[in-house]
């Protein structure tokens, strides 16, 4: 397996800066974000080291030239935006740069990308299928073209009232990924596997790793601590982050020995990238790499 | 503690048949159901032991009559719509049979009433909270007027898709419960606790007995069986029939031992209802006549 | 569900004693016990409350006849032999009697025999399995013409070194389950469910009811309880009479209150015989018929 | 076993009350409380169903009289002061008083007396130990001379300030008491074993029954409730009532199912007398004889 | 956070010894005891890194220089007498030297005191109560006008007989905290956090931190092992050391990753001692460094 | 404690080489294979670090120099033949052998040489028992002339049907150490402890650690998961690699922090030498080193 980092906590350093910094830190790979300019929706989004709007072949030679010389790999291109969106402009327009990341991929011969599947979080699971389908079924034509393969994140994407009811991302557990690989059958769509989503969803995060090991294309290593007080106060009908806390590796309730023992069982060598979304480490961008630091320093005991 | 249950599993009894069941199988009250007459909108709900849309002093006589002959009491009247349907209809229905229900107990000297507060439930708590006050302050007046106490149970209401998302009962959990005692202070406003619901809702089941004492004026013995296996495949954002099942005492993940004991502790001498929502046992008025000898075996070794 | 109890642990008494207890205690079916007359090759084994040796139609009216004077059916005809001994007499005498305890039980009506597969010890499963093929396939046969179910209970049949290593029964669990209805798919062969052979084993006793709920015909219940002192000691390598002691319901392991909630929404509505093999209460005839009083106290808590 | 009770819970009832109240509910012994008349120096203590101290041959046939017209036997003779109490006088007069009850044991052929060892509260263990030996050793030779066996509940008699630090009793865990039978180890000395009391020492109480078990003369079936939240706040070295509390059999912390299945299996067959001291029932004669009515309903699913 | 350790473990290293120690092996920051010259009263006690007695501004510009060039903090200034000793001239030397030791902290800019509230151990809380006001309302009074807070360790000083029964320090759990705090609400008056002696006295170790979230101005590293094969023979009346033993970080039951995790989120970022009290690290000064090597390896994976 | 690793790993690395590794990856000793030269019967074995049937005085001086040269130790000679196999001409290859690296070690001052005692895995322990006096009395007794310890692993070599039944090394459990040891008293006959054989055994791996303490002569680093869904399928009567599978230390069921928490408390200071065995390691020379490289990393946080 391969350590990296999701590049969206470092917005403020440049793309080499980002390279230089996971190279003297031990890591050996990086996550790039790949946000259309000019845009930060929400928390963690709108980060761009990879402009690939504008990205051609030059553009590219640059980028590994880039990356290579800090010795440290590109895991995968990331975009996460809400294609089902009840709001067609947006969904649009996420689809049109989408095809861009998946574009971009293939120049910079990284092979996968990550994201979301998205959601209209109105309505339900199966009122949500036919639009999937729908958006779905031309992009994983499209990633099998340029032989990318697209790693979904299994975030529910449900935080607050703002997501609730039903969370912007459909991909959220088994069931679910079940159902999405049976519509969409092609070895070019699995998924980017986060254990934290599934601790505070009370989903065993060990298990699915052997039905869906042909699926594992790309991991985050983020970490979740669910508090006991706070969830007998307003129980599981509540918005999720009423009760929980993204935490980093080590910090929350995942049992990270029993993870990487599995991950390393089913065969999975690919990376395995530290998504930093800990609040008590993102005053500054120094305790943002200091976060970085001490996620790889506790990771190194379980990964080789 | 008075053993009881809830008539509503035995709609093909009359009165009087029920009564002199409840008494040879042992339960020392019933909570009869009042639903209006001629309706059954869902499951366990339509059921009428007591008219009280009919109900007069020599009503309430003989209705007393019936039960003294059998030395059994009654417990509450209980009537569990939507008082906060969308369906501005439904609810004004709801609201006016209700007072019937509160006069119906004050007429038969029952001192209880037991209901939902009911939920517009494709909105949030927060959207709902302006009509709880509206529709409530005044049963709550009427109420003490009456010398009768209100006994809100506290399920979600929440079970299929039908009632996806926020389900049609706002009283489900002890930080609303502490929100609604701080708006409506009244003493006849309290609770039908029922720790069933709190346990797939992963809420502590005994610690809120201290806090809310004074509040819980009767009592639900139903228990749920959560299935780890069907949970790990969904987690807590499917709808919750698909990780759970409601059950008989003693048959699901309550420990009764331990909630019967602090039960006591807080000085709760009330009364205590089966309530079978049990699919293991609904085939025939016999196999519902068995879950009822069957949990009172069950209780007995641990309420007086 | 109809609680019953195994004659076995009442060998002195005649039929219509046992049957007479069995009403007076609350039991309303036996699983009564045919062993060839004057044989005792274990303990627990050789008990002969029906001769089926000579059984003709004219006995079998007078078995019904005191059973139905009682009050009380039987659940089953068990014969536990070892088929697949290394003895070949021995096994052919089983063979030959077990023929005459399937003809029995549809002469009586009974509709069920319960029994082991068998298994030469000394070797490995699968150098048991042609065997297993070759013994079984006939008897099952013979069971779908009489209309009779045979019901193969899960015990290992290993306790100490007489056994060891393999035991004298291969049904011991779920895997080896799957392959003997694979193997023969009939639906007259099934398993008598004892949930204690699988606490020892470390075997999740409620998992496979779902798994095998078409297989379920009849159900023991037994207890045993596991000394983790003596365990650490010697491990699982050890014999198993070394780490665990039978017991009755209620003073193992098992959660009977889980047990038994599943077992009802899988829909089993069968007899479930206890099986007392707990030395605690062997001494004497009163002892042996105390356990059977207290079981059925505390089954009657999950059972209705 | 034989089910039986403390009478101190009911000291308004005369003994053939008692012992009809008994025989009605079931239960087959009592142990009777033989304090001196006129003396009541703590709750639950100074109950006198006997009057040792003007027993003769007459009065002694007239009791059992009284019992054997009740049918149900003396389990024990009890009396439990402190004979170690730093009060000379106190102590004197409770060793001569003892003396009576044990020869009234051996007058109405009871065979057992139950008390504690007793402790000078503000020393420690050791400091006690010379005493214990000089007031025990005569005692223990009265009761061989007698053929009685004493009976030393391992209650610790520590429950608020006023039995700080030490408590009243010195044979409250395995390692005292294996000392206390190397220093006199008699055949006539031993234990009244009661489980509690270990739970919220947080000592296991299952294992000491092995080592123990020629030891165990007399079992209390009492249970109790240890509070995280209220241990949480003030730990173990806070007084124990501030985060346990005395309750009924199946109110508590203990597993009775573990606790008879193990106590079967050493070969127990004396009484087990409930021990009511479960504030919640304390209110009336009425809710103390429905606290045994409630135990023996308990307790019937795991003793004979 | 900072890493520093507790410098009572190295009193045969020089001040400069220790802090180029604390640099080379990765801590930023050291506990710095400052005991009377010439005592060593007990175990880890006794040590004098700065000799406050004699301390002047030119002393204090030598111990801040000898500091920087090593490039380490200093935590505290730490010295835990019992300033309640029933000794009235032990208590009187220590609060005359600890207010030696407050001065010293503010002529250093050191901010912080490290100690204990002291207690007569021969009585109760409650009787130790006046004496605490008296005692340390003026040593409050003196910390605040020196800008230096006090932090009082929550360790109970309770070990063996020598303490027993009380221990020599009424601050030790979360009750007492309370009250304390409400007696002397001052802002410079809180807590040096060591969630270890919580762990033995049965007490969640993480939940305080939330309450007490304004008083934490100093936190331990140290960690204990439960025994319960001990713990089970002597019970938690015995004497602490018969049942636990104090040990390094990650050898105990202390979950470091969930503390961590928690004390992350109420934003504390003061300094985290490792106190080194596990007897086996403590042969030579060599595996008393090592003691502080491996249990820096173990924090930095929780700690940035 | 002094950190190493099990030369068998690394077949493919001459001596020199694997003393470069190990000093590069701060290990500070290791435990080196001496299998007769050209043989390679099983998974891990056969490998040849030093060549001890040609071993004389300057070759044990050029084994030196090149440890020497390296700054790293020996930790024990290793050998794992079976001693006691029915293959009598195996059996005594192995005990010729052996006798061998016995005097290797003394002649190189090394003190341990590692081993098994070796099983007729068709028979039972009591079957082997004579055998095993027989064989091990004079191997114990040369090991004492030579001023060697023999430290036997205790794992039970059962992994699939081709150790099954008995596995091929009769030392796997603490009540067969006790009596090994009772058999032959000799202090130079002791363990080479490994805790990971223990967990899938169900048998605690840290209790053993107080009673043999004279015992633990050397200590394996190896971890196992044990995976609770194949288990519940086979059950502990399977073949072990069924069900658990053994994985570097972090990775698997041992609680790392407890078990070098109690191996420091009773005193060890030997060797911990990580075995790996872990599938997921073993494709290429670079992951097995990997794999030493992860475990130090692991390891240093609970080793000084």
């Amino acid at each position: 397996m391969k350590l990296g980092f999701v590049s969206a906590i470092l917005p403020d350093l440049s793309l080499s800066d980002v390279a230089e910094f996971a190279f003297e830190t031990g890591y050996s790979c990086v996550e790039l974000m790949c946000w259309p300019k000019g845009r930060a929706e929400r928390r963690y989004a709108g980060v761009t080291h990879i402009d690939v709007g504008s990205l051609k072949r030059g553009g590219a030679d640059k980028v590994r030239a880039v990356m290579d010389a800090a010795g440290v790999g590109i895991s995968a291109l990331g975009y996460y935006p809400n294609f089902l969106s009840p709001d067609p402009e947006e969904s649009k327009r996420a689809i049109a740069h989408f095809k861009k990341v998946i574009r971009a991929a293939a120049l910079l011969d990284v092979g996968r990308v990550t994201t979301f599947i998205g959601r209209d979080w109105t309505r339900s699971v199966e009122d949500n299928w036919p639009r999937f389908r729908k958006v779905w079924k031309p992009l994983v034509k499209l990633a099998e073209d340029c032989d990318v393969r697209i790693c979904i994140e299994n975030c529910p994407m449900l935080f607050t009232d703002d997501e609730w009811p039903g969370g912007k991302n459909l991909a959220y557990c088994p069931a679910i990924w079940r159902r999405m690989f049976e519509e969409i059958p092609s070895r070019n769509f699995g998924l980017n596997y986060d254990p934290s989503h599934l601790v505070w969803q009370q989903i065993d995060y060990v298990k699915p790793l052997w039905e869906f090991k042909d699926r594992i294309f790309h991991v985050h290593a983020k970490d979740v601590r669910v508090d006991r007080a706070r969830l007998d106060d307003v129980g599981i009908l509540a918005t999720p982050l009423q009760y929980h806390s993204p935490k980093l590796p080590g910090l929350g309730n995942v049992n990270w020995g029993r993870f990487f023992s599995v991950l390393g069982d089913i065969g999975y060598d690919g990376p395995v990238c530290v998504e930093v979304e800990d609040r008590a480490y993102e005053a500054t961008v120094d305790t943002r790499k200091a976060a970085l630091v001490q996620s790889i320093h506790y990771l190194m005991q379980y990964v080789p």
